[in-house]
């Protein structure tokens, strides 16, 4: 059974046909899939989908990434390419230091990358352990994970504490950008991706108090209405509908 | 009181009259300081040590580094940089790439790039995870962090799972070289220096079964030998002397 029908939607196969060498294994609720989705599609990239529920320890995805996590990009004639932080470098490396300094999710100035890298792992490796990791396992991955292997009802005191660090991220994101246009800077990097695809994960459920930072929601917003955003917006997950505000542009 | 005196050492500002644009917030015992302290020597650029006891959050250093974490480096004219990954990005970029390509520790061919980021991250957040990090955390951190921080006794149950997972790590170590004269490939690069400054902590506390593979024993013996490992083989820390192997060349 297929979680998400988004591997196989006919926009996808469209975009499917114009880049056939690239194949990104993901889960449709996996942040860093989310992300790498973003970058992709931003970089005009159109990947074929394949998902893959990581808990089930399949050995031929083990074979392609021994760390076992999602996401995976497969490029025809190299190696396979783990994790969101080794996939933007390598899209950044390969696509998009092509593409005009403007449209470059990867500035070229050294202080620059100084500072869209840092934002990147904040948002990918600290937010996400602080708030999108525990909730998309506690909401999503336990409903699919048998209770064997550790799934089953939501840990509600993870939730909460989730719920709690959610709050300074969404204000850390607001003084960022009552600084700057973008996160990291004037334009739009690989930061606002990976701040918007952990939330946007989160904001799926419900979870994200836009309230809390009015800065932060415009911001989101922003990043929200990108062409991009689109083929994550239309995902729905069966038994466990979008929060009322998810795909709507003027939420 | 400074824990260790690797700051004031005369060596250490021999160096520093060399290079005195570079200063690296580190700790002696975490891992991914000692990571950047082996580049860095590698690069030959020679930094100043400023030692930082990131539990104590530091107003001064989290102005530089919002996540609070080690290391963070310092060099005129440019943003802090934070993160073992950032870091060696970072000194790739502005100094390793002026290197003759078998001396450069991130190779310049797209395909050998990701086998070393994906190996670097292996052993800086999974290793780190899994065993570097909860090993100097409960046998190092914890002697300096008050009880009502949470430090204290080391927790037995926790040493137990590090104890049991480095035997993965050291098989999959093994494992890699036996196909490779370094662990991302023909040379040796930042892959062997993650793994070799992980297991440096570990080994410092004698918490290396060395006997469980003769192949990452060697391996480890050859990465020891070089000359950037000296400054961390001489660091000691007062009340809790390393392991009889520890500063041992031919252990």
């Amino acid at each position: 059974m297929a979680v998400f029908d988004s591997a196989t939607r006919p926009t996808e196969f469209a975009k499917h046909a114009r880049d056939s060498m690239l194949t990104l294994f993901h889960h449709p609720f996996c942040p860093h899939s989310r992300f790498v989705r973003l970058s992709l599609d931003e970089l005009s990239l159109a990947p074929r989908l394949v998902e893959e529920r990581i808990w089930e320890r399949r050995t031929e995805f083990l074979k392609l990434n021994p760390a076992g996590t999602t996401p995976v990009l497969l490029e025809e004639g190299m190696p396979p390419v783990p994790g969101a932080a080794i996939i933007a470098e390598y899209l950044d490396e390969t696509h998009g230091s092509k593409l005009p300094p403007r449209q470059r999710l990867m500035p070229a100035d050294s202080s620059a990358r100084i500072e869209v890298r840092r934002l990147m792992s904040w948002f990918n490796d600290k937010l996400y352990e602080e708030v999108s990791g525990p909730i998309v396992m506690e909401r999503v991955y336990k409903r699919f994970i048998p209770t064997s292997q550790g799934g089953g009802s939501p840990d509600t005191e993870v939730l909460r504490a989730a719920r709690s660090n959610i709050k300074y991220h969404l204000a850390y994101i607001g003084w960022l950008i009552r600084g700057r246009d973008w996160l990291a800077g004037p334009s739009l990097t690989y930061a606002d991706l990976a701040a918007a695809a952990h939330l946007s994960a989160a904001d799926y459920l419900g979870d994200v108090p836009w309230s809390e930072d009015e800065t932060a929601r415009t911001w989101y917003a922003r990043v929200k209405s990108r062409p991009a955003f689109r083929t994550l917006l239309n995902d729905t997950l069966p038994g466990l509908a979008p929060s009322a505000s998810y795909a709507n542009l003027d939420f």
